[in-house]
Protein backbone atom coordinates (compact mmCIF):
# COMPACT_ATOMS: atom_id res chain seq x y z
CA UNK A 1 0.00 0.00 0.00
CA UNK A 2 1.27 3.41 -0.98
CA UNK A 3 2.34 5.57 2.32
CA UNK A 4 -0.02 8.54 0.83
CA UNK A 5 -2.64 8.84 -1.42
CA UNK A 6 -2.48 12.42 -3.09
CA UNK A 7 1.29 14.21 -2.45
CA UNK A 8 1.24 18.11 -3.71
CA UNK A 9 4.61 19.63 -4.56
CA UNK A 10 4.52 22.86 -4.18
CA UNK A 11 7.36 23.93 -6.20
CA UNK A 12 8.97 22.05 -8.78
CA UNK A 13 12.20 22.66 -9.37
CA UNK A 14 15.62 20.69 -8.41
CA UNK A 15 14.27 19.09 -5.15
CA UNK A 16 10.55 19.24 -5.69
CA UNK A 17 11.32 17.39 -9.05
CA UNK A 18 14.04 14.44 -8.01
CA UNK A 19 11.20 13.94 -5.08
CA UNK A 20 8.55 13.32 -7.44
CA UNK A 21 10.92 10.79 -9.40
CA UNK A 22 11.72 9.11 -6.34
CA UNK A 23 8.60 8.75 -4.89
CA UNK A 24 7.74 6.75 -8.27
CA UNK A 25 10.14 4.67 -8.49
CA UNK A 26 9.94 3.43 -4.71
CA UNK A 27 5.63 3.37 -5.44
CA UNK A 28 5.23 5.68 -2.40
CA UNK A 29 2.39 7.27 -2.93
CA UNK A 30 -0.80 6.89 -5.58
CA UNK A 31 -0.88 10.17 -7.87
CA UNK A 32 1.57 13.44 -7.70
CA UNK A 33 -0.03 16.64 -8.48
CA UNK A 34 2.49 20.08 -8.49
CA UNK A 35 2.23 23.72 -8.38
CA UNK A 36 4.96 25.84 -10.13
CA UNK A 37 5.05 29.12 -12.28
CA UNK A 38 6.30 27.67 -15.37
CA UNK A 39 3.70 25.86 -17.30
CA UNK A 40 6.09 24.74 -20.05
CA UNK A 41 8.27 22.57 -17.74
CA UNK A 42 5.27 21.65 -15.42
CA UNK A 43 3.31 20.30 -19.02
CA UNK A 44 6.91 18.83 -20.08
CA UNK A 45 7.07 16.76 -16.32
CA UNK A 46 4.10 15.56 -16.99
CA UNK A 47 4.66 14.00 -20.23
CA UNK A 48 7.28 12.43 -18.71
CA UNK A 49 5.83 10.72 -16.00
CA UNK A 50 7.18 13.07 -13.22
CA UNK A 51 3.97 14.49 -12.35
CA UNK A 52 0.27 13.36 -13.07
CA UNK A 53 -0.62 17.17 -13.15
CA UNK A 54 0.25 20.07 -12.56
CA UNK A 55 -1.54 23.75 -11.17
CA UNK A 56 -0.70 27.49 -11.77
CA UNK A 57 -3.06 27.64 -8.36
CA UNK A 58 -1.08 26.78 -5.47
CA UNK A 59 -5.11 26.09 -3.74
CA UNK A 60 -6.01 23.98 -6.71
CA UNK A 61 -2.87 21.90 -6.72
CA UNK A 62 -2.67 21.31 -3.03
CA UNK A 63 -6.78 20.32 -2.29
CA UNK A 64 -7.73 17.14 -1.76
CA UNK A 65 -3.99 16.01 -0.76
CA UNK A 66 -2.96 13.65 1.85
CA UNK A 67 0.82 15.40 1.82
CA UNK A 68 1.76 18.80 1.45
CA UNK A 69 5.83 19.04 0.26
CA UNK A 70 7.03 22.77 0.24
CA UNK A 71 9.80 22.88 -1.89
CA UNK A 72 9.50 26.80 -2.96
CA UNK A 73 12.44 29.91 -2.35
CA UNK A 74 12.62 29.97 1.48
CA UNK A 75 10.62 33.50 1.34
CA UNK A 76 7.89 32.20 0.07
CA UNK A 77 7.46 29.92 2.63
CA UNK A 78 4.44 32.10 4.66
CA UNK A 79 2.60 33.37 1.36
CA UNK A 80 2.24 30.17 -0.11
CA UNK A 81 0.81 28.39 3.64
CA UNK A 82 -1.33 31.16 4.27
CA UNK A 83 -2.46 30.58 0.53
CA UNK A 84 -3.38 27.02 1.51
CA UNK A 85 -4.36 26.86 4.81
CA UNK A 86 -8.10 26.99 4.01
CA UNK A 87 -8.32 24.65 1.10
CA UNK A 88 -5.60 21.96 3.45
CA UNK A 89 -7.63 18.96 4.05
CA UNK A 90 -8.02 17.33 7.36
CA UNK A 91 -5.13 15.63 8.78
CA UNK A 92 -2.96 16.16 5.62
CA UNK A 93 0.64 16.25 6.83
CA UNK A 94 2.93 19.06 5.66
CA UNK A 95 6.85 19.22 5.20
CA UNK A 96 9.17 21.33 3.58
CA UNK A 97 12.90 20.93 2.66
CA UNK A 98 14.22 24.25 3.38
CA UNK A 99 17.86 25.27 4.28
CA UNK A 100 17.10 26.40 7.42
CA UNK A 101 14.30 25.67 9.67
CA UNK A 102 14.02 28.90 12.50
CA UNK A 103 12.10 30.94 9.45
CA UNK A 104 10.08 28.07 8.27
CA UNK A 105 9.00 27.23 11.98
CA UNK A 106 8.00 30.67 12.29
CA UNK A 107 6.27 30.66 9.02
CA UNK A 108 4.30 28.14 9.71
CA UNK A 109 3.52 29.03 13.37
CA UNK A 110 2.27 32.60 12.00
CA UNK A 111 0.20 30.69 8.80
CA UNK A 112 -0.89 27.40 10.53
CA UNK A 113 -4.24 26.30 12.26
CA UNK A 114 -2.84 24.68 15.82
CA UNK A 115 -3.92 21.46 13.75
CA UNK A 116 -2.30 22.10 11.20
CA UNK A 117 0.67 23.09 12.39
CA UNK A 118 0.54 20.04 14.70
CA UNK A 119 0.75 18.10 11.22
CA UNK A 120 3.99 20.02 10.06
CA UNK A 121 7.11 18.30 9.91
CA UNK A 122 10.09 20.55 9.01
CA UNK A 123 12.49 18.91 7.17
CA UNK A 124 15.81 19.34 5.03
CA UNK A 125 17.61 17.11 2.84
CA UNK A 126 21.29 17.47 2.21
CA UNK A 127 21.34 16.77 -1.10
CA UNK A 128 21.33 18.72 -4.39
CA UNK A 129 23.81 20.31 -7.17
CA UNK A 130 24.55 23.71 -8.70
CA UNK A 131 21.82 23.20 -11.51
CA UNK A 132 18.16 24.60 -10.88
CA UNK A 133 14.96 23.51 -11.91
CA UNK A 134 13.03 20.13 -12.66
CA UNK A 135 14.94 19.66 -15.64
CA UNK A 136 18.04 19.13 -13.66
CA UNK A 137 15.69 16.58 -11.10
CA UNK A 138 16.92 12.95 -10.85
CA UNK A 139 15.75 10.07 -9.14
CA UNK A 140 19.24 9.45 -7.08
CA UNK A 141 20.00 12.78 -5.83
CA UNK A 142 18.98 11.71 -2.15
CA UNK A 143 20.27 8.02 -1.96
CA UNK A 144 23.09 7.96 0.52
CA UNK A 145 22.90 11.62 1.97
CA UNK A 146 21.07 12.57 4.89
CA UNK A 147 17.54 14.34 5.42
CA UNK A 148 17.46 16.35 8.52
CA UNK A 149 14.10 16.46 10.35
CA UNK A 150 13.42 19.28 12.80
CA UNK A 151 10.10 18.39 15.00
CA UNK A 152 8.69 20.45 17.15
CA UNK A 153 7.73 19.75 20.71
CA UNK A 154 3.56 19.95 19.51
CA UNK A 155 4.62 17.83 16.19
CA UNK A 156 2.59 14.64 15.88
CA UNK A 157 4.58 11.76 16.30
CA UNK A 158 2.79 9.99 13.80
CA UNK A 159 3.47 12.27 11.05
CA UNK A 160 7.36 12.41 11.83
CA UNK A 161 7.13 9.05 11.43
CA UNK A 162 6.03 8.36 8.32
CA UNK A 163 8.00 11.57 6.46
CA UNK A 164 10.81 9.59 7.86
CA UNK A 165 9.39 6.54 5.76
CA UNK A 166 9.09 8.76 2.79
CA UNK A 167 12.74 10.27 3.07
CA UNK A 168 14.04 6.28 3.62
CA UNK A 169 12.17 5.30 0.50
CA UNK A 170 14.45 7.65 -1.40
CA UNK A 171 17.64 5.82 -0.46
CA UNK A 172 18.24 9.02 2.62
CA UNK A 173 19.46 8.58 5.72
CA UNK A 174 17.27 10.18 8.15
CA UNK A 175 18.14 12.07 11.71
CA UNK A 176 16.55 13.93 13.89
CA UNK A 177 17.63 17.60 15.43
CA UNK A 178 16.72 20.32 17.06
CA UNK A 179 16.12 23.92 14.86
CA UNK A 180 18.54 25.99 16.84
CA UNK A 181 21.15 23.42 16.10
CA UNK A 182 20.06 22.38 12.33
CA UNK A 183 20.48 25.87 11.57
CA UNK A 184 23.93 26.33 13.28
CA UNK A 185 25.17 23.35 11.47
CA UNK A 186 24.16 24.44 8.41
CA UNK A 187 24.80 28.10 8.69
CA UNK A 188 28.70 26.08 9.45
CA UNK A 189 29.25 23.54 6.64
CA UNK A 190 26.65 25.46 3.65
CA UNK A 191 25.64 28.83 3.91
CA UNK A 192 29.30 30.31 5.03
CA UNK A 193 31.12 28.24 2.17
CA UNK A 194 28.51 29.60 0.14
CA UNK A 195 28.96 33.45 1.27
CA UNK A 196 33.36 32.68 1.34
CA UNK A 197 33.04 31.48 -2.40
CA UNK A 198 31.02 34.00 -3.91
CA UNK A 199 32.27 36.77 -2.22
CA UNK A 200 35.81 35.84 -3.01
CA UNK A 201 34.53 35.56 -7.43
CA UNK A 202 32.93 38.81 -6.80
CA UNK A 203 36.28 40.10 -5.32
CA UNK A 204 38.64 38.37 -7.96
CA UNK A 205 36.82 39.51 -10.85
CA UNK A 206 37.23 43.44 -9.64
CA UNK A 207 40.70 42.75 -9.20
CA UNK A 208 41.91 42.92 -12.32
CA UNK A 209 41.13 41.86 -15.29
CA UNK A 210 38.52 38.79 -14.78
CA UNK A 211 38.86 36.23 -18.00
CA UNK A 212 42.76 36.95 -17.51
CA UNK A 213 42.99 35.73 -13.64
CA UNK A 214 40.91 32.80 -13.98
CA UNK A 215 42.52 31.78 -17.10
CA UNK A 216 45.46 30.17 -15.26
CA UNK A 217 43.34 28.79 -12.19
CA UNK A 218 43.63 24.91 -11.81
CA UNK A 219 41.60 21.95 -11.26
CA UNK A 220 41.49 22.88 -7.40
CA UNK A 221 39.84 26.45 -7.76
CA UNK A 222 37.44 24.82 -10.20
CA UNK A 223 36.27 22.57 -7.15
CA UNK A 224 36.76 25.06 -4.66
CA UNK A 225 34.14 27.44 -6.47
CA UNK A 226 31.21 24.94 -7.47
CA UNK A 227 28.91 26.26 -4.95
CA UNK A 228 29.05 29.79 -6.37
CA UNK A 229 27.32 28.18 -9.88
CA UNK A 230 23.86 27.72 -7.81
CA UNK A 231 21.00 29.73 -7.72
CA UNK A 232 21.77 33.50 -6.30
CA UNK A 233 18.06 33.92 -5.54
CA UNK A 234 18.01 30.74 -3.55
CA UNK A 235 21.35 31.80 -1.93
CA UNK A 236 20.02 35.71 -0.94
CA UNK A 237 17.08 33.95 0.10
CA UNK A 238 19.08 31.49 2.61
CA UNK A 239 21.03 33.73 3.68
CA UNK A 240 18.81 36.29 4.78
CA UNK A 241 16.47 33.31 6.56
CA UNK A 242 19.21 32.15 8.54
CA UNK A 243 21.16 35.53 9.07
CA UNK A 244 21.93 35.12 13.01
CA UNK A 245 23.41 31.77 13.06
CA UNK A 246 25.39 32.78 9.92
CA UNK A 247 26.79 36.12 11.27
CA UNK A 248 27.84 34.27 14.52
CA UNK A 249 29.79 31.76 12.75
CA UNK A 250 31.19 34.42 9.97
CA UNK A 251 32.44 36.35 13.22
CA UNK A 252 34.37 33.27 14.51
CA UNK A 253 35.94 32.97 10.85
CA UNK A 254 37.14 36.28 10.84
CA UNK A 255 38.64 36.08 14.10
CA UNK A 256 40.43 32.46 12.70
CA UNK A 257 41.74 34.65 9.58
CA UNK A 258 43.15 37.27 11.11
CA UNK A 259 44.98 34.55 13.23
CA UNK A 260 46.48 33.07 9.95
CA UNK A 261 46.87 36.66 8.26
CA UNK A 262 49.33 37.13 11.49
CA UNK A 263 51.12 34.34 11.08
CA UNK A 264 51.59 34.86 7.47
CA UNK A 265 52.81 37.93 8.14
CA UNK A 266 55.06 37.52 11.21
CA UNK A 267 56.78 34.44 8.91
CA UNK A 268 55.26 32.01 11.73
CA UNK A 269 55.94 28.96 9.81
CA UNK A 270 55.07 26.81 13.00
CA UNK A 271 51.78 28.59 14.06
CA UNK A 272 51.02 27.86 10.02
CA UNK A 273 51.86 24.42 9.91
CA UNK A 274 49.82 23.99 12.77
CA UNK A 275 46.56 25.27 11.05
CA UNK A 276 47.14 23.69 7.67
CA UNK A 277 47.98 20.27 9.54
CA UNK A 278 44.71 20.31 11.97
CA UNK A 279 42.63 20.87 8.70
CA UNK A 280 44.18 18.58 7.11
CA UNK A 281 43.76 15.62 8.97
CA UNK A 282 39.77 16.61 9.78
CA UNK A 283 39.33 16.85 6.22
CA UNK A 284 40.77 13.52 5.55
CA UNK A 285 38.49 12.24 8.18
CA UNK A 286 35.26 14.11 7.06
CA UNK A 287 36.66 12.26 3.09
CA UNK A 288 37.04 8.58 4.35
CA UNK A 289 33.38 8.90 6.31
CA UNK A 290 32.57 10.20 3.19
CA UNK A 291 33.72 7.05 1.40
CA UNK A 292 36.16 9.13 -1.04
CA UNK B 1 66.59 13.31 -31.22
CA UNK B 2 65.94 13.28 -27.41
CA UNK B 3 65.19 17.18 -26.61
CA UNK B 4 67.58 16.65 -23.32
CA UNK B 5 70.46 13.86 -22.66
CA UNK B 6 70.57 13.39 -19.14
CA UNK B 7 67.21 15.07 -17.04
CA UNK B 8 67.82 15.42 -13.22
CA UNK B 9 64.71 15.71 -11.31
CA UNK B 10 65.75 17.47 -7.81
CA UNK B 11 62.81 16.03 -5.57
CA UNK B 12 60.54 13.41 -7.02
CA UNK B 13 57.30 13.86 -5.26
CA UNK B 14 53.99 14.19 -7.18
CA UNK B 15 54.92 16.93 -9.49
CA UNK B 16 58.87 15.35 -10.32
CA UNK B 17 57.50 11.93 -10.67
CA UNK B 18 54.69 12.97 -13.17
CA UNK B 19 57.28 14.82 -15.17
CA UNK B 20 59.55 11.73 -15.09
CA UNK B 21 56.88 9.68 -16.63
CA UNK B 22 55.09 12.32 -19.15
CA UNK B 23 59.28 12.51 -20.52
CA UNK B 24 59.39 8.91 -21.20
CA UNK B 25 56.35 8.79 -22.57
CA UNK B 26 57.47 11.64 -24.82
CA UNK B 27 60.72 10.16 -25.61
CA UNK B 28 61.95 13.89 -24.60
CA UNK B 29 65.16 12.63 -22.94
CA UNK B 30 67.54 9.93 -23.19
CA UNK B 31 67.83 9.14 -19.61
CA UNK B 32 66.68 10.78 -15.85
CA UNK B 33 68.18 10.80 -12.71
CA UNK B 34 66.65 11.75 -9.52
CA UNK B 35 67.30 12.92 -6.03
CA UNK B 36 65.31 12.57 -3.34
CA UNK B 37 65.76 11.54 0.32
CA UNK B 38 63.02 8.27 0.34
CA UNK B 39 65.06 5.90 -0.58
CA UNK B 40 62.62 2.90 -0.86
CA UNK B 41 60.29 4.99 -3.06
CA UNK B 42 63.22 6.17 -5.44
CA UNK B 43 64.01 2.31 -5.77
CA UNK B 44 60.51 1.71 -6.47
CA UNK B 45 60.38 4.04 -9.11
CA UNK B 46 63.53 2.62 -10.87
CA UNK B 47 62.36 -0.62 -10.90
CA UNK B 48 58.75 0.69 -12.33
CA UNK B 49 60.88 2.61 -15.37
CA UNK B 50 59.87 6.18 -14.09
CA UNK B 51 63.99 7.05 -13.75
CA UNK B 52 67.11 4.99 -14.81
CA UNK B 53 68.65 5.47 -11.39
CA UNK B 54 68.70 7.74 -8.17
CA UNK B 55 71.02 9.47 -5.69
CA UNK B 56 70.69 10.32 -2.23
CA UNK B 57 73.66 13.15 -2.97
CA UNK B 58 72.24 16.23 -4.74
CA UNK B 59 75.65 16.35 -6.45
CA UNK B 60 76.29 13.46 -7.52
CA UNK B 61 72.10 13.51 -9.47
CA UNK B 62 72.97 16.35 -11.18
CA UNK B 63 76.70 15.67 -12.36
CA UNK B 64 76.85 15.50 -16.22
CA UNK B 65 72.95 16.29 -16.78
CA UNK B 66 71.77 18.73 -19.68
CA UNK B 67 68.95 19.51 -17.78
CA UNK B 68 68.21 20.10 -13.67
CA UNK B 69 64.49 20.48 -12.97
CA UNK B 70 64.17 21.69 -9.48
CA UNK B 71 60.60 20.08 -7.84
CA UNK B 72 61.47 20.19 -3.85
CA UNK B 73 59.49 22.47 -1.63
CA UNK B 74 60.60 26.09 -1.78
CA UNK B 75 62.24 26.60 1.67
CA UNK B 76 64.68 24.18 -0.56
CA UNK B 77 65.35 26.02 -3.09
CA UNK B 78 68.63 28.34 -2.11
CA UNK B 79 70.04 25.29 -0.23
CA UNK B 80 69.80 22.89 -2.92
CA UNK B 81 71.04 25.70 -5.55
CA UNK B 82 74.26 26.06 -3.24
CA UNK B 83 74.66 22.57 -2.82
CA UNK B 84 74.67 22.08 -6.67
CA UNK B 85 76.12 25.25 -8.42
CA UNK B 86 79.74 23.65 -8.19
CA UNK B 87 79.13 20.46 -9.88
CA UNK B 88 76.64 22.03 -12.88
CA UNK B 89 78.28 21.31 -15.98
CA UNK B 90 78.86 24.19 -18.30
CA UNK B 91 75.74 24.96 -20.09
CA UNK B 92 72.95 22.69 -18.22
CA UNK B 93 69.54 24.24 -18.35
CA UNK B 94 67.92 24.94 -14.74
CA UNK B 95 64.49 25.24 -13.96
CA UNK B 96 62.01 24.52 -11.36
CA UNK B 97 58.20 23.77 -10.98
CA UNK B 98 57.87 26.38 -7.48
CA UNK B 99 54.30 27.71 -6.93
CA UNK B 100 55.54 31.30 -6.33
CA UNK B 101 58.40 32.58 -8.84
CA UNK B 102 59.67 35.72 -6.70
CA UNK B 103 61.34 33.50 -3.74
CA UNK B 104 62.62 31.17 -6.27
CA UNK B 105 64.25 33.92 -8.75
CA UNK B 106 65.71 35.52 -5.21
CA UNK B 107 67.36 32.11 -4.54
CA UNK B 108 68.79 31.70 -7.67
CA UNK B 109 70.18 34.84 -7.93
CA UNK B 110 71.67 34.21 -4.71
CA UNK B 111 72.81 30.81 -5.55
CA UNK B 112 74.26 30.69 -8.54
CA UNK B 113 76.91 32.18 -10.87
CA UNK B 114 75.57 34.92 -13.84
CA UNK B 115 75.97 32.62 -16.38
CA UNK B 116 74.60 30.12 -14.56
CA UNK B 117 71.14 32.15 -13.39
CA UNK B 118 71.06 32.95 -17.90
CA UNK B 119 70.30 29.69 -17.77
CA UNK B 120 67.57 29.73 -15.07
CA UNK B 121 64.34 29.43 -16.52
CA UNK B 122 61.43 29.74 -13.80
CA UNK B 123 58.08 27.63 -14.18
CA UNK B 124 55.13 26.91 -12.72
CA UNK B 125 53.03 24.18 -14.01
CA UNK B 126 49.40 25.03 -12.38
CA UNK B 127 47.69 21.19 -12.21
CA UNK B 128 48.50 18.99 -9.26
CA UNK B 129 46.27 16.55 -6.87
CA UNK B 130 45.41 16.79 -3.62
CA UNK B 131 48.07 13.75 -2.95
CA UNK B 132 51.67 13.70 -2.75
CA UNK B 133 54.66 11.64 -3.65
CA UNK B 134 56.05 9.74 -6.72
CA UNK B 135 53.67 6.88 -6.14
CA UNK B 136 50.60 9.46 -6.95
CA UNK B 137 52.17 10.78 -10.05
CA UNK B 138 50.58 10.11 -13.32
CA UNK B 139 52.36 10.85 -16.79
CA UNK B 140 48.97 13.04 -17.83
CA UNK B 141 49.16 15.21 -14.66
CA UNK B 142 50.14 18.35 -17.21
CA UNK B 143 47.42 17.12 -19.93
CA UNK B 144 45.35 20.23 -21.06
CA UNK B 145 46.86 22.03 -18.57
CA UNK B 146 48.68 25.58 -18.14
CA UNK B 147 52.57 25.99 -17.37
CA UNK B 148 53.58 29.56 -16.75
CA UNK B 149 56.89 30.38 -17.13
CA UNK B 150 58.38 33.79 -15.66
CA UNK B 151 61.87 34.44 -17.63
CA UNK B 152 64.39 37.08 -16.11
CA UNK B 153 65.51 39.77 -18.59
CA UNK B 154 69.15 37.75 -18.36
CA UNK B 155 67.22 34.55 -19.33
CA UNK B 156 68.95 33.17 -21.99
CA UNK B 157 65.87 32.99 -25.21
CA UNK B 158 66.91 29.69 -26.33
CA UNK B 159 66.80 27.92 -22.96
CA UNK B 160 63.13 29.15 -22.89
CA UNK B 161 62.34 27.73 -25.93
CA UNK B 162 63.50 24.51 -24.55
CA UNK B 163 61.70 24.39 -21.90
CA UNK B 164 58.84 25.38 -23.61
CA UNK B 165 58.83 22.41 -25.99
CA UNK B 166 59.80 20.37 -22.77
CA UNK B 167 56.26 21.40 -21.41
CA UNK B 168 54.80 21.15 -24.79
CA UNK B 169 55.93 17.47 -25.02
CA UNK B 170 53.99 16.74 -21.59
CA UNK B 171 50.85 17.95 -23.04
CA UNK B 172 50.88 21.37 -21.62
CA UNK B 173 49.74 24.98 -22.80
CA UNK B 174 52.62 27.21 -21.97
CA UNK B 175 52.38 31.00 -21.56
CA UNK B 176 54.79 33.15 -20.53
CA UNK B 177 54.45 36.30 -17.48
CA UNK B 178 56.43 38.55 -15.14
CA UNK B 179 57.08 37.26 -11.95
CA UNK B 180 55.11 39.64 -10.36
CA UNK B 181 52.28 39.29 -12.05
CA UNK B 182 52.38 35.19 -11.57
CA UNK B 183 52.84 36.25 -8.06
CA UNK B 184 50.18 38.20 -8.01
CA UNK B 185 47.43 36.10 -9.88
CA UNK B 186 48.54 32.98 -8.25
CA UNK B 187 47.45 34.24 -4.86
CA UNK B 188 44.51 35.49 -5.97
CA UNK B 189 43.35 32.13 -7.54
CA UNK B 190 45.39 29.25 -5.85
CA UNK B 191 47.04 30.53 -2.20
CA UNK B 192 44.08 32.54 -1.22
CA UNK B 193 41.60 29.51 -1.30
CA UNK B 194 43.92 27.07 0.52
CA UNK B 195 44.03 29.40 3.12
CA UNK B 196 40.51 30.32 3.37
CA UNK B 197 39.85 26.57 3.27
CA UNK B 198 42.03 25.61 5.99
CA UNK B 199 41.38 28.38 8.09
CA UNK B 200 37.23 27.42 7.77
CA UNK B 201 37.97 23.37 8.75
CA UNK B 202 39.93 25.13 11.39
CA UNK B 203 37.31 27.14 13.05
CA UNK B 204 34.76 24.62 12.36
CA UNK B 205 36.79 21.84 14.27
CA UNK B 206 37.00 23.67 16.92
CA UNK B 207 33.37 24.95 17.13
CA UNK B 208 31.69 22.49 18.42
CA UNK B 209 32.01 18.64 18.21
CA UNK B 210 33.40 18.15 14.77
CA UNK B 211 32.40 14.47 13.62
CA UNK B 212 28.76 15.66 14.26
CA UNK B 213 29.05 19.08 12.37
CA UNK B 214 31.16 17.43 9.77
CA UNK B 215 28.45 14.21 9.52
CA UNK B 216 25.76 16.87 7.89
CA UNK B 217 28.48 18.61 5.37
CA UNK B 218 27.13 17.59 1.58
CA UNK B 219 28.80 17.35 -1.86
CA UNK B 220 29.25 21.10 -1.96
CA UNK B 221 31.88 21.03 1.06
CA UNK B 222 33.55 18.01 -0.12
CA UNK B 223 34.66 19.76 -3.17
CA UNK B 224 34.91 23.13 -1.34
CA UNK B 225 37.18 21.46 1.02
CA UNK B 226 39.10 18.96 -1.05
CA UNK B 227 41.98 21.89 -1.21
CA UNK B 228 42.54 21.66 2.10
CA UNK B 229 43.73 17.66 1.75
CA UNK B 230 47.17 18.96 0.26
CA UNK B 231 50.13 18.59 1.79
CA UNK B 232 50.06 21.07 5.41
CA UNK B 233 53.99 21.41 5.06
CA UNK B 234 53.83 22.60 1.60
CA UNK B 235 51.52 25.09 1.42
CA UNK B 236 52.89 26.77 4.52
CA UNK B 237 56.28 26.95 2.57
CA UNK B 238 53.82 28.94 -0.32
CA UNK B 239 52.19 30.98 2.03
CA UNK B 240 55.39 32.51 3.30
CA UNK B 241 57.09 32.06 -0.09
CA UNK B 242 54.42 34.44 -1.62
CA UNK B 243 53.31 36.57 1.56
CA UNK B 244 53.61 40.07 0.43
CA UNK B 245 50.93 39.41 -2.36
CA UNK B 246 48.83 36.93 -0.65
CA UNK B 247 48.34 39.52 2.25
CA UNK B 248 47.49 42.02 -0.31
CA UNK B 249 44.38 40.01 -1.79
CA UNK B 250 43.64 38.64 1.59
CA UNK B 251 43.28 42.08 2.78
CA UNK B 252 40.95 42.97 -0.18
CA UNK B 253 38.85 39.90 0.49
CA UNK B 254 38.18 40.92 3.66
CA UNK B 255 37.09 44.12 2.62
CA UNK B 256 34.44 42.50 0.52
CA UNK B 257 33.54 39.92 3.10
CA UNK B 258 32.88 42.76 5.42
CA UNK B 259 30.65 44.47 2.81
CA UNK B 260 28.71 41.09 2.39
CA UNK B 261 28.61 40.51 5.92
CA UNK B 262 26.78 44.17 6.17
CA UNK B 263 24.11 43.47 3.66
CA UNK B 264 23.18 39.92 5.35
CA UNK B 265 23.33 41.52 8.81
CA UNK B 266 21.19 45.03 7.09
CA UNK B 267 18.55 42.19 5.58
CA UNK B 268 19.82 44.26 2.20
CA UNK B 269 18.88 41.44 -0.29
CA UNK B 270 19.33 43.28 -3.28
CA UNK B 271 22.85 44.17 -2.34
CA UNK B 272 23.41 40.19 -1.65
CA UNK B 273 21.72 39.51 -4.62
CA UNK B 274 23.83 41.43 -7.06
CA UNK B 275 27.34 39.96 -5.43
CA UNK B 276 26.24 36.35 -5.97
CA UNK B 277 24.75 36.75 -9.26
CA UNK B 278 27.97 38.95 -10.14
CA UNK B 279 29.89 35.93 -8.94
CA UNK B 280 27.31 33.18 -10.20
CA UNK B 281 28.28 34.54 -14.34
CA UNK B 282 32.00 34.88 -13.23
CA UNK B 283 32.16 31.22 -12.20
CA UNK B 284 30.09 29.74 -14.89
CA UNK B 285 31.91 31.80 -17.62
CA UNK B 286 35.00 30.23 -16.10
CA UNK B 287 33.75 27.07 -15.80
CA UNK B 288 32.33 27.25 -19.58
CA UNK B 289 35.66 27.93 -20.84
CA UNK B 290 37.05 25.13 -18.68
CA UNK B 291 35.01 23.22 -20.77
CA UNK B 292 32.95 20.88 -17.78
Amino acid sequence: MALFEKVAIVGLGLIGGSLARALRRADQCASISAYGRRAAALQQAVEQGIIDHYCLDVRAAVRGADLVVLATPLSTTEPLLRAMREVLQPGCIITDVGSAKGVVVAAARAALSPEQLGLFVPAHPIAGTEQSGVEASFAELFEDHVVITTPLAETDRAAVQRITQLWQGTGARVVELSVEHHDEVLAATSHLPHVLVYTLIDCLARLQDQAEIFAYAAGGFADFTRVASSSPEMWRDICLANADPLLTVLDRFEDHLQDARQAIAAADGARLLEIFSRAKQCRDDFAQARGR
